[in-house]
């Protein structure tokens, strides 16, 4: 915008979106800024700067602004015109302002991690159980359940058997979530919510992931819980025990359920189904 | 470093730490920078470069670089060097590089956010229920159980105790999940998760809290099945049947159990407490 530009052509100009910063509108009176293309960062500055100025007229709440990585050298413009660090992905950096003069009503933050570890046992009364490359049980001898990270967007059933594939090459189906547990400050101040699930095998013979997995085997119940790592930590031996008493039908854990949410998502319930009747 | 520093001088000061960046050792093999005082970007970025140097020749894995939101001008710098983004907080950005010519093992970033929605009934089968100021149910005369955001570090137990009293001013104690639910893309591409809790009143005079709620009251439990938004949605109308199941004695969801992790880290374990004899 060149100072010999009158009042009235700026505003015919903004108007029109012609010297402004590319924007959508969000549905909370909000904008979307998402920077794809390079740009000189003292033209990006004035962009952003008539940009925020039109935007505070129009009554606009929070205004949101992507960058990709390539376009870190715009990083430091953003956050000197107010702006603050919302969330990073590998490959983006999201940056939020709030206009308006009341308290902030915007989105929080992902505040936790996902992970599942997975029950499976044969018709023989043997447990899946593998030995890790890497972590804190490596070297140690321990056999231990399946586990895995849930990715962003990824179901937990879906995970579930989805690691159990990865590492030992078993194909599994989802039974249920027999227990969860939260932990807090598990990488840096983030949050861990681990599921403890139960599948069903549909195959049984072993072809492991050698990049992550030392070893995996069927292994007798018995041998499993009495190894002892396991007796030893109360929450792993309690968590042996919820899952023996599952396989003896003596307990009931949470079944997904395919459902709807009120804006039309696919979505699932997990819930106890010995109340399933309720359904119908 | 001055391009008349010897070499040797050059490996006698790095091996003392001058002319490095202050970092700490992580339990993984790698290293943590974090930048608390500003810094010229060019002494900066000279300083990385020769601490990445020395990171290699010392066979460093992940490099972590945590810039305050006032560093601002630092991450052209940091990307520039071959780092990407890891995860951003409002006051902070954390970015990383991998030195190794292996896959990386770095930690995933925290994927899903946690709500929970609170079930409270008194003793005249009457549910606690809320009209919002903001969101979907705005100014739709919509009846709904009180919900919030788990904040970062938050049990869910507390987190529901704390959305109650503050959305209603009524104490109440927590008794346990009922069920949950997954769903994707809830804000940009992070997910959700959603726990329906049930609560114990121990107080039962309302304050409600006008900044977020419109109105709050306790409703008997027909009246608030029995509203259209509930009838006709397939998964609010189920939760319901859930909750009213459990009021009547007939549905077992998952209690905590406050716990330890291998770690020595406070964490509860959500179980069917139908099985706490397994405990004894």
């Amino acid at each position: 915008m060149s100072a010999s530009t009158s009042l009235l052509d700026k505003k015919q100009m903004e108007s029109e979106g012609i010297g402004l910063l590319h924007y959508v509108e969000d549905r909370h009176g909000g904008v979307i800024v998402n920077m794809e293309k390079p740009m000189d960062s003292k033209v990006f500055s004035s962009l952003l700067n008539d940009s925020l100025s039109h935007w505070r007229e129009q009554g606009k709440k929070g205004v949101w602004i992507k960058l990709p990585l390539g376009l870190s050298s715009l990083v430091d413009v953003v956050v000197k015109a107010g702006f603050r660090y919302h969330h990073a992905e590998p490959d983006y950096l999201m940056l939020v302002h709030w206009i308006p003069n009341i308290a902030d009503t915007l989105p929080a933050n992902a505040s936790h991690r996902v992970g599942i570890g997975a029950f499976v046992t044969n018709s023989n009364r043997e447990v899946l159980v593998v030995q890790e490359c890497n972590g804190i049980f490596k070297g140690t001898g321990v056999w231990k359940m399946p586990t895995g990270t849930v990715n962003e967007g990824e179901d937990i059933s879906t995970a579930a058997i989805r690691e159990v594939k990865e590492e030992t090459g078993i194909e599994t189906e989802f039974v249920e979530v027999l227990a969860f547990r939260q932990s807090h400050q598990s990488f840096f101040q983030k949050s861990d919510l681990f599921f403890v699930c139960m599948l069903q095998p549909c195959s049984f013979n072993i072809e492991m992931q050698p990049s992550e997995i030392e070893a995996a085997q069927w292994m007798p119940i018995k041998d499993y819980a009495d190894q002892p790592f396991m007796r030893d930590n109360e929450l792993f031996d309690f968590v042996a025990k919820i899952c023996f008493s599952k396989l003896d039908g003596n307990y009931s854990g949470l079944k997904p359920l395919p459902s709807t949410t009120s804006s039309g998502k696919k979505t699932f319930l997990y819930f106890n189904h010995d109340a399933s009747h309720l359904l119908t």
